[in-house]
């Protein structure tokens, strides 16, 4: 690789900017989901893509994907990323994936060279499930793996708008999305890599700039799942009386800390989160037995083994805490993800890169949901590496330095222009 | 007593149904303290005790005294309750006590009779601490009980407004409450008596319509509490890194779950209540670990021992669960209410009164707090009865019938006719 080949990281910088001027409100930035916010970053990414004389296309579900013609087709590289965020989010969580590859592909135009392989940045869409409640939405699209179930019943949270009618808002094609219709074909790609800031606090605290993930955590979910009790006074009514369905929440979130005290032991990956939990503002008092409380729950593991043995024994906890607390529990529908693992090929060539670019790294799995996991379950060599970050991700307050973006753009123009066999 | 005296409960219902009609909205009634619900109720009770021909006062804080002249001032004889309801209330919940008060003395005057000793039925203010949180503004006020402090800072909760400003709008009088002039003498009131309808389900449970009160418990809250952890990407934050506001508040719970089962093995009188309980709902999501949680506490005892003994586990417990789940937590202002015992020759002419009257009777502790408590406290003469009512109170669907209403009255009328020396 020529010395003189370096990643197009000012255009990374203006596009950011670009990015935070136009989609960013009073707190933070949101790019919704077939929305207004991602459409705009869609746009700017093909603007720029013509003007450096990639080939530009999208699919039936809008994803986009930027190419330069490499010596051959065979075994192409994709270095992709989503564009939407979640509501007042931040401005890296996605968007850095995706101007990483743009920065990584204008450096070897610029240099004049041509890549041994096809080269493609694919921005995709709808990752962020807080907007439609399924999981992955662009790429499974792009392998012909959204259901169509899944769009007529998945609904986007704020708006209600189905998911089929807000695809084809932006443009696409639902019918060949119902027909299964895949744009990519695994066998045809020889390498899917993801950049994404990091989402915890791991490599802040190793003072690591780099993360090459091993693999990544599925999940188990109930969004909104509900723990019925009876209101009653809270100084007349007996104990033996009493339906509280703040105690019983409570039990249930006292049990899957031991759940994930036994699983710790076990030397298992596990996390379990109740994000949400609130009675109801409009009946419940200080002086009242709450009759009802809402709760969210996210299991999330590495291992497949491990989210099913905790989903059984969640279930089995909600019976006998019902029982115990005189309750019932309506826990709503459950989501979730299989877990990836990434490619052994892939790890060992981007931490040969990190060593070729005397970046340090740390390997390490990958907690958060990312569109890898789609082209690692398809069968696609895939990698992910994360770009360390301040102050988590989700929340305006995202920190990633330029400079820790350079290094992975320069780890990806290695990979690129030296793929591994 | 002469046979022929009955109360005029005829009065009552129609009374009851007034109330209903101009004090309720679409669910419920609500008489909010020194607002308008409780004023439509105070000027309805003076108009009818006008007809009566009673004599009609009010003190400082607008409680409202209706008074039939016996033949001595001296240990004259109270009946009274609170005109005021929680918002979207039930309608018997303070009012039947008052109501009972009246139909008692009706009768009375229809019969042409003069009772041994004065008889006043008083209408007590701002008894439902929903409103302004501190208890028994009204009764404690006509002892001048309240503190210039809660008068200068207790605000009403949904409009803010200060206590002082509530009553002089009420046509109050400030000064003399603040200067600490009482309007009630303890050692001129022989006796007072409060009826309200039950707020638990025993008398339902006991098939019992009756109920002698034996004692009030006392209360320990924190209203409005905070645990503060730090909002985290649930999927990527180690369990080490977490502060997981949802966890720590929970293991609170279960741990106070555990003070109530070791008291209650110990015999002692006791309830804990976390009523309200609620991640932010704008910062707070299913894959976030939470950062905030607000709770309330309500401790009740009829033992000032245990309450004291419970309150100081209390705060060990949040100081070692702050510790172990790296939260803190702001408990907000402390009220709270003290025990009171009623009175042992009150308790026993009630049960005296109901076996005249062949109604049957269970002797209960009172689990709610009641402005009884404040009487007994001063050094009044106290008794309460319980009046059978299906759903709980506080809330539309109260059920006293009016059958149940009459065997109390009838007692009160037996009482006061014939009053314990």
């Amino acid at each position: 690789m020529p010395a003189e080949l370096l990643p197009d990281c000012e255009l990374a910088s203006r596009l950011f900017r670009e990015l935070a001027t136009r989609t960013g409100g009073s707190q933070g930035i949101t790019r919704m989901s077939y929305g207004e916010g991602e459409q705009v970053a869609h746009d700017l990414l093909r603007q720029e893509g013509e003007q450096l004389g990639l080939e530009v296309e999208t699919d039936a579900a809008c994803n986009m994907y930027l190419t330069l013609r490499g010596k051959t087709a065979e075994g192409r590289i994709i270095i992709g990323s989503h564009l939407d965020s979640v509501p007042c989010g931040g401005n890296f969580d996605g968007a850095a994936g995706v101007l990483c590859g743009i920065s990584v592909l204008s450096g070897i135009v610029s240099a004049g060279l041509q890549p041994p392989r096809h080269l493609t940045v694919m921005a995709i869409r709808a990752e962020e499930s807080t907007w439609f409640p399924a999981s992955y939405i662009g790429s499974r699209a792009a392998f012909g793996l959204l259901t169509s179930e899944e769009l007529d019943t998945v609904r986007r949270i704020p708006d209600r708008t189905k998911l089929d009618e807000a695809i084809e808002s932006s443009g696409g094609n639902v019918e060949r999305l119902r027909a299964g219709e895949a744009y990519l074909d695994p066998a045809q790609i020889g390498l899917f890599i993801e950049p994404h800031i990091e989402q915890g606090p791991r490599l802040i605290m190793e003072g690591c700039p780099i993360g090459v993930v091993s693999g990544i955590r599925g999940s188990f979910r109930h969004r909104s799942a509900t723990c019925l009790g009876s209101y009653a006074h809270s100084g007349t009514t007996p104990r033996p009386a009493r339906s509280d369905a703040v105690q019983a929440t409570s039990a249930l979130v006292m049990s899957m800390e031991q759940v994930w005290d036994e699983a710790e032991k076990e030397g298992e990956d596990l996390s379990i989160t109740f994000g949400k939990i609130a009675t109801d503002p409009s009946t419940h008092a200080f002086s009242k037995i709450a009759g009802r409380v809402e709760f969210s729950l996210d299991i999330r593991s590495r291992s497949t083994r491990t989210l099913d043995r905790v989903a059984a024994k969640f279930y089995d906890l909600t019976g006998a805490i019902a029982d115990r607390y005189s309750v019932s529990f309506d826990l709503g529908p459950k989501t979730g993800s299989d877990p990836a693992n990434m490619d052994s090929v892939v790890i060992s060539a981007l931490q040969s890169a990190c060593n070729a670019e005397c970046v340090p790294r740390v390997t390490v799995p990958c907690g958060a949901g990312h569109d890898a996991a789609v082209f690692a379950q398809v069968g696609v060599p895939t990698g992910m590496i994360l770009i360390r970050n301040e102050h988590g991700s989700h929340n305006p307050d995202e920190a990633m330095e330029m400079e820790d973006f350079a290094k992975a753009a320069r780890i990806m123009t290695r990979i690129c222009m030296d793929p591994p066999a």
